[in-house]
């Protein structure tokens, strides 16, 4: 397993240059139009599938032990969902971690539903101690977890302790990566009326993770789209089931100016 | 395996009472938002817990034996929809069918497509002898696992024999619940034209059975919202695609005025 | 194996020939709903069977080795894609293609993403020589699997050594049965930003296959219907959310007179 290069310190004067290197980031998203491998629940795959060609970037999601790792090899980035987790898929998730981490390539964790059985939370750890990238989850899941609150001091210091950077998804959006952490107040109720949201913005995080080094821009950079393409999409929808078709138009067609004018982040210190 | 307490027998005057008593539930089931498990086939999961969120209720779909359990014994109703079964899908609904037993926990039988496959029959067959809470299928479903016809008189007394909620879905649905029976002829060509619509109204039985005791209410109110729902739907749609948005967006905000002006129930003797 | 009686040879003297053939073929597909059984990956399912049951036909798709054989059985076409395989899904696969053979249905065979890893190319090799009666791929997946290029020329020569329809999809689709070749530059960039799209294509040369015996035409039409369709959703549509409905949408209400007013179809001498 070798070590990656750890990624650069930047810091950011004021919220404006982060959701700057948002529009910068997406504008490098859509031109590379990287690969993102995906093991996530078949509840959440068209869905994510289809997020990650809104947004400029290609998904593969197969889970066979056979071609996993080859899919990995060529891919640029790789999301672990738990959902709906048997044997073949754990040893699928098995090869593609080894082969992430031999190409050195981002991943991301999402931990979903693991306050609700105990045999996924125990899974959850074992995956942790492989060292992801990112792990994007909710307040419940990150309780499960952690053990502990979520406040943007205990979940700086979970990051700084795990190595590990944090989007932790809720009505306030929380990014803690070392030292470094951010809220976010974009999107909207109905996004919690769609199913697999959370894994679809878990598969952004790798998507753009594929296109930056620094994991606290593209962890904030996902989460801050989709917010924002959430708040585009409610504007247009007259319920759950248009709102599902009006975010991909939304994280198709977003720019640098609908973050500008839409973002609403705050840099904790 | 405890054993439940009979559900009270409610009887309605006339129709209007128990277009009445679904505009109750509705109004119940999105205070407590329930929690449905539902074990179905890969085609139908993301368009049932899109459903299943749209009405109100919080969805879950673990397969997996390893913690299917967990799930089921935090759940409020659980769905076995017998759609593409393999061997370990065949052990998570042994695990989730005794767990609901213990629990108390009232369970819905969809057993898709049993005209088609004599080993589906065969399986949907010893299923029924754990004693489902109730079954929503189509006639043909019907025929081939009952030996009947679909006369009131037929499914009732099917319903009666078995001790199992009935509700049979077509262009005009009937309900059957022991003595009780009900017809309804809401809903739109549209919805045969959707996969997984039917798979997802048996979901809607469980979210309904979720917060009402009383299985000819709570069959009767899952598929009056389905196809009040349908209806409205179907006056925006241009197609089968705009409709699968349309039907969502509808589930999301139907409400008891919708339903009184548009319910077309008939109660049988 | 019983050998199938050799389609007829049919030539089209003009596209606008080709483009009636199609047309009638739609209106005899509507009338026949036939029954296309789908072995296909988890993020395709549930669109390849709304885009089949937009288009009037009806789709199975359960992958259990218990019960594949009697849904082939009653079917009229198969589908095989290769995405997402694993052990039991090729079990599924071998018994489907048998039952088909026996039965002298038609089936179609899509590698998606052989070029993305070996042990499918290999496995896509090895159903090639069961004989399957069309094959839908990209021309990265062509190059993968049969080392030529795509003109016209080779993908014919390709077709006849193989005795087998191929549908090339891209930009230029370019269909080769034989002999005889077609091109056509329907279709819309936004379907290249929406997952399963090339999958549901090669459902649909099922279901054209289940009523034409001409695989040429079968094949045209097929991929005609679907360009056409596409085009008519991008006017409709503000993104690749809203194409999703647009698209099922067009392939519920498209008829004759579309088809003859915006079909782009060459045919190669």
């Amino acid at each position: 397993m070798q070590e990656p290069t750890p990624p650069p310190l930047r810091q950011f004067a004021s919220p404006k240059d982060l959701v700057s290197a948002t529009a910068d980031l997406l504008a490098r998203l859509r031109a590379k139009s990287p690969r993102v491998h995906c093991i996530t629940n078949s509840v959440a795959e068209n869905f994510t599938a289809n997020v990650l060609l809104a947004l400029g970037a290609v998904p593969s999601m197969t889970l066979s032990p056979v071609e996993i790792g080859s899919f990995v090899g060529r891919a640029d980035a790789l999301l672990v969902n738990l959902g709906t987790f048997g044997r073949e898929r754990r040893e699928a998730t098995s090869i593609a971690v080894d082969t992430a981490a031999q190409g050195g390539l981002p991943w991301v964790l999402d931990p979903v539903f693991v306050d609700r059985a105990p045999p996924r939370a125990t899974y959850a750890q074992d995956l942790l101690f492989l060292r992801p990238t990112a792990m994007r989850l909710n307040a419940a899941e990150f309780a499960a977890l952690a053990g502990v609150g979520d406040t943007p001091d205990e979940v700086r210091a979970y990051s700084r302790e795990r190595n590990i950077a944090i989007g932790l998804s809720g009505a306030r959006d929380l990014i803690a990566v070392g030292r470094r952490a951010a809220s976010l107040t974009n999107g909207d109720p109905l996004m919690a009326r769609v199913t697999a949201m959370g894994c679809a913005a878990s598969a952004m995080v790798g998507a753009c993770l594929a296109v930056e080094k620094d994991a606290f821009v593209a962890t904030t950079a996902a989460l801050l789209i989709a917010g924002v393409a959430g708040e585009i999409a409610s504007e247009k929808a007259q319920g759950p089931g248009s709102f599902v078709a009006a975010i991909l138009d939304a994280l198709y067609s977003i720019d640098g100016d609908a973050l500008a004018a839409r973002a609403r982040v705050e840099l904790h210190e």
